[in-house]
């Protein structure tokens, strides 16, 4: 039942995320037990504009 | 006050998304007592390929 | 696959919260399509000290 | 280490995004302790059918 | 209608937060015009075993 | 400026979640190129009351 959510920057390809969320999800199976079938992975693509560290959105920087 | 996000996958038409926000607020309000005015529901669109179950995108399923 | 979280004041009894995630579930089924199994909702239980609205938590209302 | 999540309706130019950054950034550096530079956060635009209140999407208030 | 979610390291004061909750309203009404009453925040706790950084939670460091 | 959010049902280890972040800090790395220390998770330990799949909670099942 893990139910996970990664919010990147925009801009990784549809390959990138596929490899990501199979290694995640094995890591997390790897890690505590929960079946691979029950792990969801929601991605979020964040862009620059709505991203901000230290007061200033990434466009900024 | 009850917050509500609702992660869907990409495809249902606004009708949809009326009549189901409509739907799950009165579910809220009888079961909690909330006020109806008080439910907020975001309603979030995951693309196939945003949105994993096992390690995979639903866009290599 | 819908995901749904749920932010409400703490103080509802589980089975209000049993009877809030059976209507609920069936509203999205009922307006959407998705499979009753594929729904999964979590519950968040704010304390009041946790929410604010108008820019003061609940605790000084 | 504070991360800061704000849904906003959609049709705030990104000056105004850049300005709130800043200033929340500003309250939250001022009133917790927090580094500036240890803030992040992550806005998202909601459209109007995609937010509701009182059981109603905005496209039908 | 801004929804505003704040997670925090454990161990700030309601005193803290009161203030906190406070300025970051007044930040978000002055920079995006939202009316000061439509503003909700949602603070959460987190712990030091529930928060990591570079592959570490912060009760390893 | 990977933030990843982590919700599993409560019980793990403090253990568990310490390699849980190694792993999956360690697969997103390897798969967006991102660096290592720029990866925060946050892990919500979910009650077992607090958690429905298909309309029930888990401590209906």
């Amino acid at each position: 039942m893990p139910i996970v959510h990664i919010e990147l920057l925009e801009g990784r390809t549809q390959e990138q995320k596929n490899e990501m969320v199979k290694e995640v999800t094995e890591a997390i199976v790897r890690t505590t037990g929960a079946k691979e079938e029950a792990v969801s992975i929601v991605i979020s693509d964040m862009s620059k504009g709505n991203y901000a560290v230290g007061g200033k959105t990434l466009v900024q920087k």
